[in-house]
């Protein structure tokens, strides 16, 4: 209790004296998250205050998104970020294998492509070829928007001149295209769907935000619609973040119907889609078709994020973000206030590169290479972890996502570590959920970074471990 | 009162509903910043719920930072960014001269280094002496801190290893820098102290973390340190943002007692100060003797942040952090979630134009060529605006800040909507207060990006327009 002791000052309302120094507790951990707080009365009398001054710190402290109440069992603290624990153990287990040391790892962690693959002597002329024409040009500030050239390449290249380049905005990758949406969109306490699971830096964003955030489980063709439709009748929701294809982690894409009532559904219940298109470049099952979300709204309901650092040079960070009229202003605004401009050389760099022809060259030859993976990987799931685990195959991507069956009685988390001493990496599926209590039977594996060799290895250790 | 109308539905308190409807009525504008909200009464009439329904929801609005409550007068509405009409006109006016046409404007609005002197070769270079010797590492994600190649240049050469490379983050700019402070550190209804004038886009960021912003008048020496504690006194103050070397836009630079006061109030009163460093390589006047905040701060209160964008490059978008140990793991993920990381190709060839000594030789050179254009402004002013304006000469830096002599009629806005008929580019003071009423005498001019013939050129049609 003595840690709730705050001396009041004489002006300011004792409620605000106290709401901050709770508030103060949980940022720096004196106070867990989840931790109940004491009774009204409890703190009242030891503070020597009034029950309503405390009833008034509480309904602030939820209000701000620092506590929630239960009801009947009184108030909890909510802290920002509550997987954080087994984040930093995981980020720091993949720190310290990063760079020289990698070659003894077995890293089924990987999110981007392979170093091997890399175009770097033709991204080293390209740059060349803009310092030579652009000169100082090339080093200044950019308008906001981004470079237009790159912003027009985009709109031919990709979009076939159906989204003009004023619409496009340059960002520096789409994990901060996600936050600067958020930023312009999402207050505290605002509702915000996501997948379940779902990619944990979208997560982090929408907690730091102070969202209300729901789950919906996502199955073969998208996200469950009826729980979702369940969900927007009871809640006024902002927005629905959404990965349409091979979705990180589940590897799942959505079909086109799917696609279709989630949109009528976001004209009906007055919500916005942000559509993270990450991965779309690596198709391997022809029977999957590319149409995003963005290509078929109709009703200015979706916030487009690609990011070019997922599948190409990831230490570039660029994306892009084409933002529904409505909200134009207000996430351009939110862009300078984050970084001002993205870095123009790099922009400039990766429109050559495109205008030339280098890029479709450099995405039909990743196609070519990552399906000949992909198919080994699902082979080799098959041979060696026969009847420890289900999964269902992406069709695309640079993932499996592998759920142990109920009669092994391991969690993820064990997994991970178990694995990791024997210099396999694996991603446990509790980072993707809101909860970290959830996905303690999923495991992510990607093969981006594995070579025939190496995924064997690394699958027969797993399998060892699983026994 | 129309436009107040909201069906409320079932399973949602009508507060809540109510609360969002308002938001969003603000958020797209329909209500006005400073609009007074309905009385309690006639809102609750209207929309035929209870008065405490309303009160309800115009205490969350108030909580929420979407409203503010006049004693006696009612509840008025808060927009984040007010000043963005002017700021609109400004930086649309400022586009439409960037790039080529620029040679036909007298430009004195810059606020960076004139392309003239980039070093474009030695750049180019740079980085291809990183991609040869790093390939693909050159390209990969870097790690959140930062490369550590860079961040050891940076503590050896700018810090004399008294910060340690491990307590450097790396960022992608000053304004990044900002952002990511404000998100680790500052929450809706948090107070923040700023210097009166100050730069636009820290108090763009505070604003739309929906902070109490107060202003404090800083004079020739910093801050009015009275003014300062008195604030202090009366509210729990999170932190104060200062340029500590020719402020912007003011161009002042803080006494070492000034700063020591300062650092003395951070600790009695429990508060940060995030410390701009963004100028402190041009000075002039060698009676001002260069030493930060950070540098002088023995209890870990600045959270010191450096651009090198603003001196060197705008376009490579680089800038680092020194966070206090307290808020290094939140600042730290911050960054994460904002934008992962920054470039890393950037940040090498930054870390080898360091270590090369050409950072050094490049800042003298600098230095020389600015000093000379300084010494020459201030005499342009003195002989060409006499008796029309007051100044203070900063000494440093790439501003002078000017007041419009009483006797004159014309405010600054106006100002620059005529100068910029004559082609000539001023920056109005009011965009640099909370409140854009204020300012009105004041602009700022820059010689940044005038050559010696621009200045005088400019500094007539100026003085003619005085007149």
């Amino acid at each position: 209790m003595d840690k709730y002791f705050v001396s009041m000052q004489g002006e300011i309302p004792k409620y605000i004296t106290i709401t901050k120094h709770i508030k103060r507790l949980i940022d720096i951990n004196k106070i867990e998250d989840g931790e109940k707080l004491p009774s009204i009365r409890s703190l009242s009398e030891f503070l020597n205050v009034n029950n309503v001054t405390i009833v008034n710190a509480y309904k602030r402290l939820q209000n701000e998104g620092y506590a929630v109440q239960k009801m009947g069992s009184g108030t909890y603290a909510k802290k920002k970020d509550i997987t954080k624990n087994f984040k930093k153990e995981y980020s720091e287990a993949l720190k310290k294998i990063s760079g020289k040391m990698v070659k003894e790892y077995v890293d089924f962690t990987g999110e981007t492509p392979s170093n091997d693959f890399f175009p770097v002597q033709s991204f080293k002329d390209v740059l060349n070829e803009v310092l030579d024409r652009d000169g100082a040009e090339a080093l200044i500030y950019q308008e906001a928007l981004g470079y237009e050239g790159l912003r027009k390449s985009i709109s031919e290249v990709f979009w076939n001149k159906k989204i003009k380049s004023d619409d496009i905005l340059i960002v520096s990758g789409a994990q901060q295209g996600i936050d600067i949406v958020s930023k312009a969109l999402i207050n505290t306490n605002d509702n915000v769907i996501v997948e379940k699971p779902t990619y944990s830096g979208a997560l982090s964003v929408f907690k730091w935000r102070r969202a209300n955030i729901y789950e919906v489980p996502i199955g073969k063709d998208g996200i469950d619609v009826d729980k979702f439709e369940k969900i927007l009748k009871k809640n006024n929701i902002k927005c629905f973040y959404t990965m349409s294809y091979f979705q990180n982690p589940t590897g799942m894409s959505y079909s086109i119907e799917k696609k279709q009532q989630i949109l009528n559904l976001a004209e009906i219940y007055d919500f916005y889609i942000i559509e993270d298109d990450y991965l779309a470049e690596l198709i391997y099952d022809h029977s999957i078709k590319y149409k995003s979300f963005k290509s078929l709204d109709k009703n200015d309901r979706v916030i487009y994020i690609k990011s070019f650092s997922k599948i190409f040079l990831p230490g570039i960070r660029i994306g892009y973000l084409i933002p529904p009229m409505k909200f134009k202003e207000s996430i351009e605004n939110s862009k300078i206030n984050t970084d001002i401009s993205t870095s123009s050389l790099m922009q400039r760099a990766l429109d050559l590169y495109i205008k030339k022809g280098l890029w479709k060259d450099y995405m039909n030859n990743l196609n070519h290479i990552y399906k000949n993976r992909y198919l080994l990987m699902e082979d080799c799931i098959k041979s060696h972890l026969e009847n420890k685990v289900d999964f269902i195959s992406p069709g695309g991507g640079l993932n499996f996502y592998l759920r142990i069956k109920d009669s092994i009685y391991v969690d993820s988390i064990e997994l991970f570590r178990k694995t990791k001493d024997r210099k396999v990496l694996i991603t446990p599926g509790t980072l993707f959920y809101k909860s970290p209590s959830e996905g303690k039977k999923y495991f992510r594996i990607s093969f981006s970074q594995t070579d025939e060799e190496a995924m064997k290895k690394g699958l027969s250790i797993i399998n060892e471990l699983l026994e």
